[in-house]
């Protein structure tokens, strides 16, 4: 049943059994499932996400779980911004028609004992600086299409890396689903939307535009033919080093399926970045594809 | 549909998505689904196993294969036996209605980086003596269950603590899925059956009576109201110790649970034993519980 916008309440799940057993009911009326993993405090990228499951999929179901196990002990756990009744109403009004919101408790026992890892793609970028992020990433994954049941999974192409991971671990373990990646969705600034960019102040939101200028900057180098990946860093680089309160984590071009180092680009590449704008980490990339636009 | 013991071959399946396509189709049918993992070279103690799962699910598919991943590089991967016509004939002949025979190629790309890991139960007893097993046999389990989709999974007590690794796996990851274990399955000799004891010579077979000669004594003492977890071990060391050709590999009394370290037995414990018979190393065990027996 797509979501009609009426002001009726979508149906909220706790547990895994009540989740799958859901899922199995509209599953054995024949409806197909979409399925939408959030950490909430939605924005636009998660509404776009929501959107292109309610056009492909007969239910779809967004996810709210901040995950403990993919933030690093010095991270931003306790402070990451939640507010569910209004995620909740947001994914109701986006297309959603039920909402799995468990509880830490419910998703982590204190034995908990079992980890999905990937570890080939995961071991750059951001696994560099953040270790057990992926670790943390694809078991949460695993546990929610395990519960979900979705023919469709729907990630956004601003984590680059995690829905390469994601994909690889969706590969590699058979789970029946497909991992659909869409647009990153961008502010009329060009700052790609992040719940965290509520941590920024007024100035450091300017800043942070940066990020765009630099992956700007590549993308017309590549279009004028430019193909060397040790270029496009530098000229990022370039971009990012002068402004006020950056500080680069890393600037990487880098093979954009697999994450593997390259020489020149002769396939698709990734651009992937992320930069500290005073304390808060912000990651962006762009994919640039030799055949189409060299 | 139960299956009829007619002669038609029940159909054989070969990769993830043609085993994905047909357990859906039955789940759309209304149909439950039993699975019963294997490496072939099936025995009595397989058979049981399906013969469990054709009592309770309308559907049941056998897996055969023989996992790469699960063997240490001095172990018996080449040399295991391997029958597929005789395994999908017994199969079918005891009620299995499907079978899923991947190859190795289709299950493990070159790329492969994907894997499930449990990090308590499996670090100990068999854990210790091949260190990568158990990642091998977690990875290669929720690859299976993710192909046949089914509602409860059938695994021989035999096997200890493989099934309670699984049982983690499933309750961590949040599989759909109920793991069922079977009683062990014994030659008239009390010897576990076992693939392996194919590669026993007459007088080894012999010696290797000395696993169960050694559970019973220790469950002897047991009834007797002996609680203390190092006399059971040591009462079942002593009955393999004197026997020619037999080298023991660990002989431990733990929690039956989560296979923790106890002083003594006030809930299930279980006796696991691993003894080399020749160069055959052999695994058998008994779960001991004292509010039944005490």
């Amino acid at each position: 049943m797509k979501n009609a916008k009426g002001n009726s309440p979508i149906p909220v799940f706790r547990s895994p059994v009540e989740m799958q057993n859901w899922a199995r009911e509209r599953r054995a009326e024949g409806k197909s499932i979409g399925c939408v993993p959030t950490l909430g405090a939605l924005h636009e990228g998660h509404l776009g996400l929501i959107r292109a499951s309610a056009k492909e999929c007969d239910e779809t179901i967004v996810t709210i779980f901040v995950n403990p196990l993919q933030f690093g002990p010095d991270e931003d756990l306790n402070g990451y911004p939640r507010n569910e009744d209004r995620d909740l109403s947001l994914s109701r009004d986006a297309g959603a028609t039920a909402a799995y919101c468990p509880t830490v408790e419910g998703m982590y026992r204190d034995d908990q004992s079992t980890y999905v890892i990937e570890e080939t793609i995961s071991k750059v970028l951001c696994g560099r600086s953040r270790p057990s992020h992926f670790r943390g990433v694809a078991t949460v994954v695993a546990k929610l299409l395990n519960a979900c049941l979705p023919d469709k999974a729907y990630f956004g192409w601003k984590d680059f890396q995690q829905m390469l991971v994601i994909k690889r671990m969706v590969r590699d373990l058979d789970f029946p689903v497909e991992i659909v990646g869409c647009p990153i969705v961008r502010e009329p600034s060009g700052l790609a939307m992040s719940s965290r960019n509520a941590y920024l102040s007024t100035e450091e939101h300017s800043s942070a535009g940066c990020l765009r200028k630099a992956l700007d900057a590549a993308e017309k180098a590549f279009k004028a033919q430019e193909r060397d990946p040790r270029e496009m860093e530098r000229v990022a680089r370039e971009v990012i080093e002068p402004v006020k309160s950056a500080r680069i984590d890393y600037v990487e071009c880098r093979d954009a399926e697999n994450l593997a180092e390259i020489d020149a680009i002769e396939k698709p590449a990734v651009l992937a970045l992320a930069v500290f704008i005073g304390n808060t980490r912000l990651i962006d990339n762009t994919v640039m594809t030799p055949d189409k636009e060299g």
